[in-house]
C-alpha cells in the first residue's frame, strides 16, 4: 500500500479519489433498450437476453416447481445460517418502525405522520459465479416489515436459463412475491414500463454493474425511485495501537476482494502499524483465491498517518467512507465525531463481514462519498411518511389570522380566503 | 368542472393525468451552462444572470446592511405572523427527531443507527412577484433542527438586483448562514459546483420553474442530492354530504391559483356535492385577483362521482395527489385506508392553506404521482442516518460460524476468513 506521513489538507482530495468510472457513453445503450421494450415488451425482454446473456428464455417467471428444486438443493447448514442471519436483520429493521406522535403545534391544531408502504418494489440480483443471496436478504426483509405488497426479484439467468438456487432460496423465504430470470438494462427496463409478464415497479433496488447503474439511473429519470447511486464498495479503517493488525489486514483484504475497483484504506497514528498491516496482508493474501482481483483493488489503496486519531477521523468524514472500522482505544466514545460514514464497526471483533451478512445491519450503503449526502437502506426505504394535520373549530380560530396574513403577504388571496370563509362562518354560527 | 359519473377503473389512468411538462429539450441549455459555470465560475454566472434576469450583480453574497434593511421593511404584524408559523413548524419538526436505540440482535451483537446532520445544504427560492418566504421556513427550519452548518439559500434578484425583503426576513430569522443574489439554471450549477463567491453543496431543495427543476436533475446525476422530483402542485378533495361546499370551493381554488398548470380534482359520493361546489366556485371566483389563473387551472380540473366514499378512497390512492382533504364523516377513521399522498387534511377546518403555511407540517410534498414512492420533506431528508455495530468477543464467537458459512456459500473467502483469524485468537487467548 502506498503510505502517505501527515498528507496536508490540499492533498486530501487527492487522497480521497475513487477510481471513477465513465457512464456517459452508456446512455445511448440504455435509451435504445428502454425504448424499444417500452414499445414491444417481452418480446424485446427475451431479444436482449439472448443477445446479452445467451440464452433464450420462454418464460421469465421463475414457477413452483423451480422453487422447490432450488430449496432440496441447499445445504440444511446454509439453511440455518441464513436464517440466523434473517432473524438479526429482522429484529434490527423492525426497530427501525416509526410509532406515530401526534403534536398539538398551537391548541385544536393537531399534526403527526404515519408511514406507508411503497406498494410495489423491484429487486435486483446480480449474477455471476458468487450468488449474492445476503442481498436479497437485505432487502427482502425490510421490504416485508414495511408492508409492500408485491416485491418482485430480478436476476440474470446463467448459460442453462436457471438463477442460482441461494438466491432463490432466500427469496422464497423472505417473501418474495415474484422472481424472474431477467438481469441486465432489460430487468431495470421491464420494471419501469412493465411488460405482460413483469409488473411496473415504484422503486427499484439492489446493486449491479455499470450497465445496470445506468439503466437505474434512467429509471429515476423516468420517475421512479431508486436506492441510492451505486459505486463500487470500499472500506477505510481507523487504527491505533490497539488494534491487532492481523485483523485489520483480514478486513482490508475481505474489502479488496469484492472487485479490481474496490478501495480499501488504512489511516492511522503509526507507521509501525502500517508496517504491521502490511506484513499481514501478503501473507494472508497468499491464501486467497481471489488474489488477481485483490491484487488489483490493493493498487487503489492507500495507507495514511497523522500525528493524532483526531486528525484520522476528520480525514475519514472529509473521504465519507461506505464502511467505516474503528478499531482504536475506546472506540465508542469516537462515535460522535464521525460525521459520514455508511456504517461503522466499532473496536477489534466488529468486521465488516459482519455487516456485510449476519450481524443485524444493512449492506447497501452509500459509496463514492454518498455517504456525505445520502443513508443506507433502512425501513425507512420501503415506506413514504405522509404528514397529517387536524384542525379543530378552536384551531382554526387560533390559527387563522396568522395564515391570512401570511398569504395575504405572499399574494395568494384565494389562500387567504379558504381561511377567511371558515373564520367567518364560525363567527355567524 | 368536468364531471364523470361512476367511472370505471379502465378511464382511471386517463382521469389521473397530470398535464405533462415537457423537460428533455432544456437539457443542452442546462448542460452548456453547467459546463461554463464549472470551468469560468462567477464570472459565467454573471454573465447568465445578465442574460436571464437582465440585471448586473456586482457581488452576489447578500450584505449584512441589506438584511436589515429587509428586516426594516417587514410589517410587525407580518414578523408576529412568521413568527407563529416557526413555532409550529420548528415545533413538529423536531419530534422528528430519532432516539437511538440499541438492539442486541444476537447475545453480543449490539446494532443501532445515529443521524448525523448533511454539512452543507442548499434552499432554492423562486423570485417572482410573490415572495415564497413559506418555502423559507419550511426548508431552513428542519435544516437548523437537524444541524446543518452551511446553509446557502439562492433566489433571483429582481430588475433592482435585490431579493425580497420577506424572503430575506424569513432567511435571516431561521438561521440560513449565506444569501445569493442568484437564480435559474446557473444559481444549481453554482450550488453544484462551488465558485469563488458561492460555495458547493451537498444537497439541494426547494421549488423551481422548469429550468430549475431540470438543472437539479442533472445535479443529481452530477452526484447531489436533491429533495424529490418537482411537478406543479395539486389538491384532491374527498367530500361527502357532511362537507360544506363553500369550503370545498375555498379549497379547490386556493390550489388552483397557483399556477394555470395546477390541478385540483373533486372526489364525491353525491352528484349534488359537485353541483353546490360548482355554484360556489363561480360566486367566489368572481372576486379573486388571479381569476386567469385559476380558470386555466380549472380547465386541468375534474370532478368524479363514486358510489360510495370507499371507492372515492381507491382513487385518490391510484391518482397519489400531494395534497388529500377529507371532507367526510368520521374523517379520521379513514385515514388507515389512505396509501398514497403528500399530506392529508382531516374535516371541515383542516385548509390546505393551513398546512402552507402554519400548522406545522412541510409544505414541500410530492406532486405528479410521486406521493407513492416519495415522501415530503422532513427532518429525515436534511440527516443521513449511519447504521452503528458492535460485537463483543462473546458476540463474534456466536455469530461469526454463521458469517463464515453465508461467506463460504458467495465464494467470498477473504470475508469468511475476517471471522476465522478472530475465532482462532480467541480459541488459542
Amino acid at each position: 500500500m502506498k503510505t502517505y506521513i501527515n498528507p496536508n489538507p490540499e492533498q486530501w482530495s487527492e487522497l480521497a479519489k475513487r477510481k471513477t468510472v465513465a457512464t456517459a457513453d452508456l446512455n445511448e445503450t440504455v435509451k435504445a433498450v428502454f425504448n424499444d421494450i417500452q414499445k414491444n415488451g417481452s418480446k424485446a425482454v427475451k431479444k436482449y437476453t439472448s443477445y446479452f446473456d445467451g440464452v433464450s428464455i420462454e418464460n421469465f417467471e421463475v414457477t413452483a416447481s423451480e422453487i422447490e428444486n432450488a430449496v432440496a438443493q441447499i445445504p440444511s447448514e446454509l439453511k440455518n445460517a441464513i436464517q440466523i442471519a434473517a432473524d438479526n436483520i429482522s429484529k434490527f429493521h423492525s426497530s427501525q418502525k416509526e410509532i406515530p406522535t401526534k403534536i398539538e403545534t398551537t391548541s385544536g391544531v393537531f399534526c403527526w405522520r404515519e408511514s406507508r408502504a411503497i406498494d410495489t418494489i423491484g429487486i435486483y440480483i446480480p449474477g455471476g459465479t458468487a450468488p449474492l443471496f445476503s442481498t436479497v436478504l437485505m432487502l427482502a426483509i425490510p421490504a416485508k416489515i414495511a408492508g409492500c405488497k408485491n416485491i418482485i426479484l430480478c436476476s440474470p439467468p446463467d448459460k442453462n436459463g436457471n438463477i442460482n438456487p441461494a438466491i432463490l432460496y432466500a427469496a422464497q423465504l423472505t417473501g418474495v412475491t415474484q422472481m424472474y430470470k431477467v438481469g441486465g438494462i432489460q430487468a431495470i427496463a421491464a420494471l419501469t414500463f412493465g411488460t405482460d409478464e413483469i409488473p411496473k415497479v415504484s422503486k427499484i433496488f439492489g446493486p449491479g454493474n455499470q450497465y445496470v447503474t445506468a439503466a437505474k439511473q434512467y429509471a429515476q429519470q423516468l420517475g421512479l425511485a431508486i436506492d441510492m447511486p451505486a459505486g463500487p464498495s470500499e472500506l477505510l479503517v481507523i487504527a491505533d495501537a490497539s488494534c491487532d493488525p492481523e485483523f485489520v489486514a483480514s478486513d482490508l483484504l475481505s474489502q479488496a476482494e469484492h472487485g479490481g475497483d474496490s478501495q480499501v484504506i488504512l489511516v492511522t497514528n503509526s507507521e509501525e502499524i502500517v508496517a504491521k498491516v502490511s506484513v499481514a496482508i501478503e501473507k494472508q493474501k497468499a491464501v486467497l483465491p481471489r488474489q488477481v482481483t485483490v491484487e488489483k483493488a490493493l493498487e487503489n489503496s492507500r495507507a495514511l498517518v497523522f500525528e493524532d486519531i483526531q486528525r484520522a477521523i476528520e480525514f475519514s468524514n472529509f473521504y465519507a467512507p461506505e464502511h467505516l472500522i474503528l478499531a482504536i482505544e475506546n472506540a465508542e466514545d469516537k462515535i460522535e465525531f464521525i460525521e459520514n460514514a455508511g456504517s461503522i464497526f466499532i473496536g477489534n471483533y466488529s468486521c465488516e463481514s459482519a455487516g456485510d451478512y449476519a450481524s443485524g445491519t444493512n449492506h447497501t450503503l452509500p459509496t463514492n462519498g454518498y455517504a456525505k449526502n445520502y443513508s443506507g437502506v433502512s425501513l425507512d426505504s420501503f415506506v413514504k411518511k405522509i404528514t397529517i394535520q387536524k384542525l379543530t373549530s378552536q384551531g382554526i380560530q387560533n390559527l387563522g389570522p396568522t395564515i391570512e396574513i401570511m398569504a395575504a403577504a405572499e399574494q395568494l388571496d384565494a389562500h387567504k380566503n379558504a381561511v377567511s370563509i371558515r373564520l367567518k362562518k364560525l363567527q355567524n354560527g
